[in-house]
């Protein structure tokens, strides 16, 4: 129990406390937005806030064989992948991403803390938080109770006071847009859980889709512009459209309203569609509009916003991406997402995909 | 994977914020230290920091089967124990604590999820941030890739501006103190690992120990009055004296002397160590030693002090603890933690004990 598992916890934290101090130091200069923080080792880790700021904090927790397998992530972009989880909740605040700890359970598996496992993961995570201005100050590492790895961040940012965006600010009428396409993850993630779907798919779609899953990148300039637009609320992808609007919706009081026919479906999920459909030998009409409802982990951002106020917002998300965004539906009085098919309205709330 | 594990995890999660966001608006009017929070179940948690303050920020991870069983350990005993390992290291920066996130992986069993463990467990968790000043500000949620619990809790505290306290600021001939007793939480471990040593223990000497190793309380105001004081260097003893001293003594490029003849060993562990001795049919004469010494998780501080500064912080401690607290050595040049038995030096940096 506590004494038996103690050396070999004290000796991985030790070493894992250098290594993060050495890699946290290094990549310390290349942003300017964070002084370097004190205490790394200590007790706390010990920063300086900037005035004027609220502090916006959230957590995310990842665990092998729930939410990746090692079969397929590299630990490079698993370090990265656990950045942006976290990085994409600040972006979708309007807020500065600052300062991260991390908590490990690592299996009693001793290649993985000896060898270059580590290093690399270490490596990914560091670039991607300071890439987007933050730094990794601290953290926690126990051997785990199961075979598994399991990583929570934890990631703190900054947004000039009282200018957060959150998801209960809609209003009746806010029209709802989105950054990018959707779906095109869960059909990574479906593509790499099941790699005999590999050959039927064309080689550039193949490697977009399994990198949005793998590698998605977190909208933090974007979020900050539209914090500065003034939208109503704003929210990530991270459980598909259709449950991240009805948290919109039920945060702000209202409904959301999805219209079908402007629903933007990529080409690449087309494409994924269409072999899927093959290999089963099923033409299933619906599969890409699910994907693209109820797909999760695309990390766009959706925000809603008064009409009066929508093309500015569309023209300075339009410069941020390079491409313009897209209109999804409107707010209105009642509760619940819904889509709207032209014939018919159908509650989605909270639905997820299944296959 | 993904998919299958969805739907569950979302229920689980919705319903726990929800528990979550009451259980901690609830506690709010109870301290007037900081300001509610905006955004429990957004994306982040949104916090307003004070002014003139720098920010501390810690984590610690606990899982069943390593750092508690649920045999011994009431879900009220483990969300205050949580809590109070994370005050804890606030308390050996020397200052106050705010904003806590909670990251928990729940075991398959729905158990757990329906009864009134959370509930219980929450309260605890609760109470006790809010005892010291602190609040549940949000958390992460997801289902365990094993069937053991596992938390994490991470915590931010604020300190005035350049007030903190490190490990690395030990000076030679620095007096070395510690709040109370140290070992008392091993030999409770030590009794609820092995029941059958309970029937040779006074009542209230087990009651003692094995709350001490259950119910420690983090020593907030002691940390907050010694970094007023002007201390050097101050720690938790989280690891036990040998190692937390060694830490003191590497982060600072100095030995630590612990003085053999007047270490502290409370009644207590003088009474657990006979019985133990008595059970075993063996006399350990080094037991008490060894517990006092090597002995984690008393939660008690540790302060190095220059010797003219050494009495104020003496009455300071004594005000806020009701005893006096007691000298253990002294800071030296050179490296490592070394016990001075009067006939030798032993080098004891970082050593755990093992019966």
């Amino acid at each position: 129990m506590a004494e038996s598992s103690r050396p070999w916890e004290l000796h991985l934290e030790l070493e894992l406390i250098k290594q993060i101090r050495r890699k946290a130091l290094a990549l310390a200069p290349c942003h300017s937005l964070t002084r370097p923080p004190k205490g790394i080792g200590d007790d706390c880790a010990v920063v300086i806030p900037n005035p004027g700021n609220d502090l916006l904090i959230t957590t995310d927790t990842i665990c092998e064989g729930i939410h990746f397998r090692l079969s397929y992530f590299s630990p490079l972009f698993l370090g990265r992948k656990l950045a942006s989880v976290n990085l994409s909740d600040i972006a979708a605040m309007g807020g500065q991403p600052r300062w991260a700890l991390l908590n490990m359970e690592v299996p009693p598996d001793l290649d993985k803390a000896d060898s270059s496992f580590w290093q690399v993961f270490f490596k990914g995570l560091c670039q991607r938080l300071c890439q987007f201005g933050a730094i990794l100050i601290g953290g926690d590492t126990v051997s785990a109770p199961s075979d598994r790895l399991s990583l929570s961040l934890s990631l703190i940012g900054e947004i000039k006071t009282g200018m957060a965006c959150y998801r209960s600010g809609a209003k009746p009428g806010d029209l709802i847009y989105c950054s990018g396409y959707t779906g095109e993850a869960a059909c990574g993630l479906t593509l790499l859980e099941n790699p005999e779907l590999m050959r039927f798919i064309p080689g550039p779609v193949r490697k977009r889709l399994c990198l949005k899953h793998l590698d998605p990148l977190p909208r933090i300039s974007l979020g900050t512009a539209l914090s500065k637009v003034g939208v109503n609320s704003l929210i990530d992808t991270s459980d598909g459209i259709a449950s991240d609007l009805a948290h919109i919706a039920e945060e702000s009081g209202l409904r959301a309203i999805v219209f079908q026919d402007i629903l933007p479906v990529s080409r690449a999920v087309r494409a994924f569609c269409r072999a899927y459909c093959m290999k089963k030998g099923d033409f299933l009409q619906n599969l890409p509009l699910e994907y693209v409802l109820f797909g999760g982990e695309d990390f766009e951002l959706i925000w809603t916003i008064s009409p009066k106020l929508a093309k500015i917002a569309e023209q300075v998300a339009t410069e941020v991406l390079g491409i313009k965004p897209f209109l999804l539906g409107r707010m209105e009085k009642g509760k619940g997402c819904y889509l709207d098919t032209g014939l018919k309205r159908i509650d989605i709330s909270f639905k997820g995909y299944e296959h």
